[in-house]
């Protein structure tokens, strides 16, 4: 069960041609409220896609009827022309629907810099519309994926209220936010002005927490639609609890299905003076590609990791650094600790834990290795 | 001809069981005068060798009249015992010169947090210090080689003065410094005083604008050193000149013989608002995973370019971006320009042009792309 869990949504994936491979790529959710409440956060990128400008519009009203979500091109970088497409993409799906198209946000993912085929959506477009049924989630969360190898799904049940997501992910994935398309849906019964808050304080712990390569797409966008079907109200903490656990499930799933990743690895940095510095700390850990290549072949190199939080301003003493690495202190006071030979780094997950002895704050981020097959499959991804 | 070019300079290089290869591992090059002037730039990383420590002190009062290198350690992140080793060592070498040992710069590369091995370096001293000879350039360049497959030396002859110098540093390559070990030296007659504006001066547009893996390193050092032996003293312009040419030269060793790499990568950012600018892009994008993977696969994917240059700050319109791969102009005002199948990437040198139309400002950088092989160096070398 997915983004069709929550009562009042329906969804559909459909093959409309977009990719090569002729995997379904296009896929549909459709809100039938009551409500249409919807709040977005999308890629701080400055080069922003087609859709991310086109969606933006859309939810500035705080009303989204139906997201259409296509994988097989991003329809980045492609101008004028791939603003009309996206438009025309909109108008197709919204007159097929019955509702207005500036209610419907739209999502591209896939190769930048191509213009989209859009004589192929519309064709697809009946199909799609018809196929919307209350047990499409899968159907529409296999039809984003791109290099994902899996779909990415997720739903927190309460007693009379539900949260559901879906998400794509594989690759580009950084701060704020991953190379993502995101649909969280709920029932519950929310204030529209509530919204944009409940979701910004999901992901900020989740989405905004995740950093696989360091690189930020032109794309991102996380879309959180609220029905009100359920006809029950929870208090905004239980919400806020509910969907940053639907986004933290989301979040993990796109970590463990990184591109040509061998390993998963929390980066939690203690101690520090504020939680600004600890993200600051771990993040820069996290896009270190030699300590990600020394995690690939199980080598914990810690000095790679000092090495690394030596780049950033946070506060803290070099001399008083210590690193964890999956419960062996490598490190103590920036010097050698325990024999590094007792790190076992085989199993998938790893946790690497930083004390910077400056204070009481902490953050967690989770990053992949560099791997052969990562550079295997960006370096042949577009031809 | 190397650092021993320019008169006054005697080096060696030999063998003290550092390194498990076998391979020479000690470096010495001894300022004969009359001058003993030096300047230095060291690493940022707040997290700083113990050499790197004593280096800045003994540099501190601009007098240099020798510098023991060695491969095989990096002694970083050894703590109070680490600097203890490299006093000793700097003692053990400033003896058997008859010189003090706070006239003695310390430099050391290799694995961080590992003690060095003293013991092996005393035993090799005496056979360091007798080998020193004016011809010695070459041997002391080869004995700071760590995961380099070639020597690097640079000379720059005027009529009556040169400069010459020696570099190691094949990975941890970032700004600044790269993870290197460079020796500059010159025999032209300098104040003091201007020493340390020559060296800043020449490694502002040279090591500093070199990034192979966005690493920065804990031990980078730049030595300059002048020993007025020629008897001329050329114009400050002159002198700046000469040293950037031998430094420039050497960046450029570094980065054609990165860890791995199968391209030299310039990237070069133009029209900016200003200089801070231009840098700011071309870093951006030599540190984009995604980019490095493209080019190693031969592969002028120009949208990972662009949505590198959109996570910067710098003055741009977005939709009025160009980029140029190899003199084809494959991204026009943000949007598709000519076909990318036109690029030919087989060669080694890529050159990438990004116009921000905000300005008169420019800058290069230059990089590597991210290849299976450094993988498997970075993922390999510390077990």
């Amino acid at each position: 069960m997915t983004v069709t869990a929550p009562k009042g949504f329906r969804a559909s994936g459909v093959t409309a041609g977009l990719k090569t491979s002729g995997n379904p790529d296009l896929a549909l959710v459709v809100n039938d409220g009551p409500d249409h409440y919807a709040a977005a956060v999308f890629t701080s990128n400055r080069v922003e896609a087609a859709p991310v400008t086109w969606s933006r519009i859309v939810v500035g009203d705080g009303r989204v009827d139906a997201v259409v979500l296509n994988s097989g091109g991003a329809n980045a970088c492609t101008g004028p022309q791939g603003f009309a497409d996206t438009h025309r993409t909109a108008e197709l799906v919204a007159d097929a629907l019955g509702i207005a198209s500036g209610d419907l946000a739209v999502c591209s993912t896939g190769l930048i810099g191509e213009l989209l085929p859009v004589d192929k959506i519309e064709s697809a477009v009946p199909q799609l519309v018809s196929a919307v049924t209350p047990d499409g989630g899968e159907d529409a969360a296999r039809a984003i994926m791109t290099t994902d190898t899996v779909p990415k799904q997720a739903v927190v049940q309460r007693a009379s209220w539900s949260v559901g997501g879906m998400a794509k992910g594989a690759g580009m994935l950084a701060p704020a936010l991953a190379t993502m398309l995101v649909v969280v849906t709920t029932d519950a019964v929310v204030d529209q002005s509530e919204l944009d808050g409940v979701l910004r304080t999901a992901t900020a712990t989740t989405f905004d927490r995740i950093d696989s390569d360091g690189c930020q797409s032109t794309n991102d966008t996380v879309l959180l639609l609220a029905s009100g079907a359920s006809g029950v109200r929870p208090s905004q903490e239980d919400l806020i609890a509910a969907v940053t656990e639907v986004c933290g499930s989301l979040a993990r799933q796109l970590i463990a299905d990184a591109e040509g990743a061998h390993h998963e690895v929390a980066i939690e940095v203690r101690t520090a003076a504020s939680e600004s510095d600890a993200l600051t700390v771990a993040r820069a850990i996290a896009r270190n590609n030699l300590f990600k290549c020394a995690i690939f072949g199980n080598d914990p190199n810690w000095g790679r990791i000092v090495a690394a939080v030596g780049t950033t301003d946070a506060v803290f003493e070099p001399q008083r650094l210590d690193v964890n690495v999956n419960g062996v202190q490598v490190c103590r006071g920036c010097g050698v600790g325990d024999d590094r030979s007792l790190v076992d780094l085989s199993e998938r997950e790893v946790h690497v834990v930083v004390d910077l002895h400056a204070g009481d704050a902490s953050a967690t981020v989770w990053t992949n290795d560099l791997t052969h097959d990562y550079v295997h499959e960006n370096s042949a991804y577009s031809t």
